[in-house]
This record gives structure tokens, sequence and C-alpha cells, in this order.
């Protein structure tokens, strides 16, 4: 356990840069916490102090406005200070090293980096050298792990369907580019689901996924059969241009989710999707808007999800 | 009034989409509340705990740093958090769309929009499709309306002029693009003033717009004969280049207003203008800077007509 | 004392705009401020309610996300409300001149203005036209002054060799053109240094800048000598790109600042840098990390430095 970077010698969480590691218990623990920062959510003043003073930083090395966003919102109804660094133009853009970059913002007192950044790896590389004081989260790393959106599925699956020892997860689209699926298929793993499949076109959904535990399913109606939970992926438009697909309209065809589709899975499954959704592309908006989508709620779950990450590091020492 | 999308059962405000509609009473209550704000960004501490823990989005889908600041400054004195979202650079532009932005930032707990977008009506589509608990603010769409200009230019007159039905008002210049003379124009109206002028050239205050109650004047004397009141509207340079006005000089030499003009309008008349400004193109220095113009006293008052405007959307439910 | 237009009447500090012409007492007074306040960034709570309620706008003309985020941090750490206008994209681009937008802010009931522009002076002409209540803060004027990285560089020579009195200080790179230089320079002078050096080659260190009271050092050896602090300054690339340097390689042979040449120094000489570092430019990595090195220490004293600023100027009034 001492080998793992997020975790103190207590087994405390002190970063969290992937599901990959970590033990269930912690798992249910941050969704245990998050549920009690839902009420907050809704509450009049949508505030708590627990995060009061901090300094948290956002570090986008890759833009996603939504991302931040959701990020900046914990931090506030925490109470914190936030600073969006943009990052593409500052320093790092006068040739400043990564790490010169984060020893200088360490030395202004910040409290928590949350980072996102093209290169898988980059958020380790920065939790192994900023100071003790430091906590860092990975918002998304290359095609890594995005461990809050891991986090916030498991709290959204949990929330419809409480036993994860009985359930049928097919995480449908590509899944071979998804740092989305990676965090969930680490985590549906750790919290005991009996089968998850990846589903999707072998240039998506390579034979070799079947190492990290999954059934690989290069057909839809195979893949999403008696389903208690379907997770689409976001379809990357580059994949059509770099030759990966054939067309938009292809893939619709074989793999968006349409009610007919949707209708081989449990007729209690629910439909999740990261967001932001491609109508038509791989998922049909019926199904997006229809009574099974849980889309909007795994949002509302997100925030309180990333309130309880940030309050359970910010507890913890190094 | 049930048709009005920006009032609930009770006739209250849910929402400020435009100013037509709004009833008189209702109107001169927000001017009432702003009046009380004043004295907040007076104090030594300009800060009230109103909208404590409430969550305010700009959206500006068309970029305006100085509108923008306007509202983040009133939402901060009201103690709200402010999010601004670079809307350009976020999942608008990886294709989502509007309504599936707002569906989104609503499952967030978004407790206020913001919007200022370049396409008519863009404000409306949003206030019928976000969660009943959201307020939409409109800060200019397209040629249609600016709402709480329009507001902040009644509170300047009403500060000066005291009764709004003894007063001829001129707007001078581009009219018929113009968002803050169709707003201005509505208020006027609905506050009683008898004469309303709209005054420029034929390109830009066509004569249709006598259908708004107002009297049409080709000539800048004529038009600003007599008045109380002279609002000059900001010339946007690209009516100069697609042919609707000959120059920038010659315009200034018809409608621009100068000492000379000036005196062609009650001696205690006031000037005000909704800034920028463009010195030497619609107003001379010397008037801008002068003892007669009240431009800088209408970005304060707007600054507290903003808070006015939040406060009483979040004290208010659909 | 009265044609000093960053002092009041009584001699106090009610804008910063250099350290020219800032008495000796007055800077110890500030440095001893940023030491109470040091504490205040090692706390849980990293807040103090000083400004809470004031309106601090950063108006970067020139672009600094760096420099930017150290008066954002300082400003939240003092509870004030902080308004990061993105000039370039706002009215200044629609033709506003810089006085009118300083007017409209001021209007808004700003209480602070953190400047910095490409123009030396530009901060002068805003402090002239502002209005009584605004205090205005220098981060950065052209090739003039950086008035708070001044002290914040005073500070830490104060904080590591106690009395200026006795020091020999090496300023070394690219003097002309560095507005950090400059308020060094003057802030040596003023706190007693007896020998200050500039250092460098001829096209960067010209002979006339003996008159600011600087001993010139064409020879590396020569100038950092047995000295007490060696201030290495950051290289611009765009002196190369215009022949005033050969070549990076060449420079840093000459003046860069290795192990070998640091030998030359008092054996308990400090290094410093006012970042970002070029390794291996103007300093080696093994200098920068060194023992000898308080390139980070500063950092940490900058944001306490200018939290000192803030908090002076705002109990002070015209």
């Amino acid at each position: 356990m001492a080998m793992n970077p997020q975790l103190n010698r207590h087994g405390e969480l002190v970063h969290l840069l992937s599901i990959e590691g970590l033990p269930r218990a912690l798992i249910h623990q941050i969704l245990d916490t998050a549920g009690t920062f839902l009420s907050v959510n809704d509450r009049e003043v949508k505030k708590v102090p627990l995060l009061r003073g901090k300094s948290i930083f956002n570090l986008f090395f890759e833009n996603s406005t939504r991302t931040r966003t959701t990020f900046e919102i914990a931090a506030k109804r925490l109470s914190a200070d936030v600073f969006n660094l943009d990052i593409a133009r500052s320093s790092a853009a006068k040739g400043e090293s990564l790490l010169d970059t984060i020893a200088n913002l360490s030395a202004m007192h910040a409290d928590m980096f949350v980072v996102r950044h093209s290169e898988s790896g980059a958020p380790y590389l920065i939790a192994q050298h900023c100071s003790p004081h430091v906590h860092v989260i990975n918002a998304g790393d290359g095609r890594h792990q995005h461990p809050t959106q891991g986090l916030l599925d498991m709290y959204t699956i949990r929330h419809y369907k409480k036993d994860f020892t009985q359930l049928t997860v097919a995480i449908v689209g590509d899944i071979v580019h998804s740092r989305v699926a990676r965090s969930d298929i680490h985590a549906l793993t750790t919290l005991g689901v009996p089968e998850v499949r990846a589903v999707g076109p072998k240039t998506l959904v390579p034979g070799d996924l079947r190492e990290m535990g999954v059934r690989v399913c290069h057909d839809m109606a195979e893949g999403i059969r008696g389903a208690d939970v379907i997770i689409m992926l976001r379809l990357q438009s580059e994949r059509m241009s770099n030759a990966l697909l054939p067309s938009a309209d292809e893939f619709f065809k074989s793999y968006g989710l349409t009610e007919e589709k949707l209708a081989l899975a449990k007729p209690d499954a629910i439909v999740m999707h990261p967001g932001p959704i491609n109508r038509g592309v791989e998922i049909d908006s019926s199904v997006a808007d229809g009574m099974q989508s849980v889309i909007l709620p795994q949002v509302t779950f997100g925030i309180a999800v990333r309130m309880a990450v940030m309050s359970t590091l910010a507890g913890n020492s190094a």
C-alpha cells in the first residue's frame, strides 16, 4: 500500500490520481460523503465553510470549460478560494517547465491542484514533486484516467441500483481512447460487479481489453442484452477523420443507442453518459431525454462527488 | 398576464427578458430597490449577504467584458458565487446545443443565468426550458432588448428629472440596430413620457419606428429642441462599412452632439450614453465631459439597478 | 514630498507606482507589515477580513498570468472581491480610451487598480486621473518599474542578510531592459546598500547606468566576486533575435550563473531570480535548485508583500 502514491501510510487518500488501486471501502466512503453534500446543493444557502481560506488551483493544460466549472462550483460551495490559471497563456508558454510552475504555485501556499493534461501521468508527476501540504486531483490525463468521473458514475449506479454485486454493466463506444471507460472499469471491478462489457467496433474495442477483466462485445445486441446499466461514451469526431471509423451515420446504425436497442436491456436499465452528448451520433434524442436516462442526475451527483473528494483530501495529510 | 414569461401568476418578476410587458409599478419598484443598494456601494464594506450561497452564471455567447463585469460586481456585492463561462471555448464549441448546456448547468444547481447572445430571443428560449428554480436575466440579445440598460437609464432620468409625465426625451443615432433604444422606448412609454423622439438619418431611423409610439426626426435641431433628456447611442463602426452611413465625419456633422446643438435643448437637459463612447463620432468630448453629462452616474446607477434586479428575482419563485 | 504622486500630504502611501521616491522608513514599514502577513499564509485558514467588501481590479494590458495570480491570491487572502478584466478583449479593443475605461470602473466603485502595461508611465496616468478613493498599484510598466517585485526582493534580502548597510549586491543580465533591475537599484540605494553592481555585456549594461549610482561590470568574475547577494535577471529571448546578443549558449558561457562562478561570491551569498527562470540560459539548474538559491522563498514572500501593499494603501486616503 505504501507503493500507492495516492495514499498515506495510514491508507488515507492524499491525492486522487486514479481509480486503480483505491480500496473498495475507500470508494464507498467517498460516495457516502458525497451523499451528505447532495443535500447542501439543495439548500437555500449552498455553502459549507469546510475549506474556507484554502487556495485551490485549476490547472487545465488541456482546455475544458465544463469540467473546470464543476470543480470551481464544488470548491466555492466548500468556501475555498479558487484560482483558474489560463495555463496555455501563462509561464508554461514562456518555456517554464511544468515542475517549475508547480513549485512556484506551491510556494504561494497552494492547498490543492486540480489538473487536466493531455499527457497520461502528468498528475502523478505533479503529485510526486509538490510540497507535502498540497493535494492533487486528476481531472483527466490523456487516455489514462478521469477518476472523479468514475466516482460520480459509481455514485449514480449505487443510487439507482444499490447492490453492485448483482449487476451487468455495458460500456459502449470508443473504449480504447476513453479515460472515462478506463476509470469506470477499474471502479466497477473493485466494487464487485460480476459482468462488465466493453461494446463497440474492433477498431475502438480491441480484444486485449479482456485483460482488464471485461467481456468484449463487437455486436451491440449481445453487448446490451440483459444489462442493468448502459454507459454510452462520447464519440470524438477525430475518430472518423483518422479512419478508425467509417462515418457518424454508420456508427449510429451499429452502436448508437435507440429505443429499439435499449429494449434489449433489462426493463429498469438506466442509461448514462459523461456528456456532452452528441445527439444522433452515439445516442438518440428520445433515449437521452427518456425515462431511463440518468444523464442529468449524473451531473448533479458530480458536484457532490467532487465536494466529497476535495473535503476528504483536505482532511488527510501526507 | 399569464402570457408574459417574465412574470409568475402573482405578477411577480421571475425572469428579466424585456422591458416590454413590465407593468409601470413593477419598474418603479425595481428602481426603488436600486436606490437602497446605491448606499451599499458607498459603504466601507460594499457587501450585503442577500444572495450568499447562490450560484450565478454569466453566459456571454457574445463577448462583452464591460457588461459582464457590471453583473459580476453586482452579484459579488450581493455575496453570490459568480461563474464566468468562457462559452465560446466551451462545450458549445464541441457541438453541444444551447439547451443541453443550460440543462447541464441547471443540474449543477445554478440559481441564475445572465445571458448575452447575438440572436434575438435566445434568453426567452433559455427561460422556457430551464428548471423552475432558475432565473434568467437578458444582458442583451441581438437587436431585441437590453433591459437592465433600459432600467438604469430610467433610474438616471428619475433621479435627475423626478416626474416622467412632463418630459421630452430624444434618442439620437442608430435607433434601428439598437437594443438599448428599443428597451428605452418601451420603458419611457410605460412610465408615461409624453414625447419620445427618435433622431437620426433615414437609414438608421426608418419611418415605421412611429409604430412604437415615437416621433421620428431626421433633423437633429428638430429632434433635440426643447428636450429634457438626450440619450446618445454608440455608433457601431460596421454601419459605415456596410454603406448605411457615408462616414464618421459626416455623421458627426449632422448628428454628433456638440455644445452648439446641445444649446437647443432645455437649459437643464441631461445628456446620457450607454457607453463606451466614441469621442468625436457621436458625441463631442466637451459635451461628454461637460456639466450636463450624466454618463458616469449612469454607470454607478447601473450596478445598483443590477443588484436590484438580481435580488428581486431571487426573492420570487416560478 | 507633495510632488510625489504616490504619497498624500501626510507622507502616507496612496498609490504604489515606483520605488523611486519612497522614503526608507516607508519601505521598512511595508516589509514589517509583510512579515505579519507571512504567518497568515501558514495558517489553516489563510484569510483575514481586512479588505472585505473592497473591489480590486486586475487591469493587465500586458498579459502575465503569473503576476496577475500573485495579486489575486493576495487580494483574496485579504477577503477582497477580485475582478480580472480581460482587457485585450474589452472596451479598449472597441476604441475606448484608457482614461475612459478607468473613469467607468471608478464609477462602479472600484477601490484599487492593479495595472500592468507595456508603456512606461501608464499607471501614473491612471493615478492622476482616477477618483480620490481609488488606489493604483503598478504591476510592471514598460521598462520603467515593477515596485512590488522590488519590495519582495528587499524583503528577501532583509530576511537573509538583516543589515543592508554592509552588503554588496550584484544584479546580473539584461539590466537596461529590466524594470525589475530598475526597481531593485532604487530600493537598494534607498536602503543604504554601499555597493550595487550591474553585471552584463555592454549591449545590455551600458556605461551610463553609472548615473543610477551602480558599479558597471562587463566581466562576470569581477561582478560577483565577494557579493553577498546575486540577483539574476530573466533573459528575454527577443534580445537574441534583435541582435543585442549572439546566442543563448554564448550568454550562458559568459554570464550564466554556474556553481563555479558562484564560488567567487561570499560563501553565504544568496541567489535570487524574479522568475520564471530559463534553466541553462541565465542560470544553471544546479544553482537554481541549490542550497544558496532563495528563488522559491522569494515567491512566498511576494504574496505577503503584496498583501502588505494592498492593506497599507487601503488604510490611507488621498
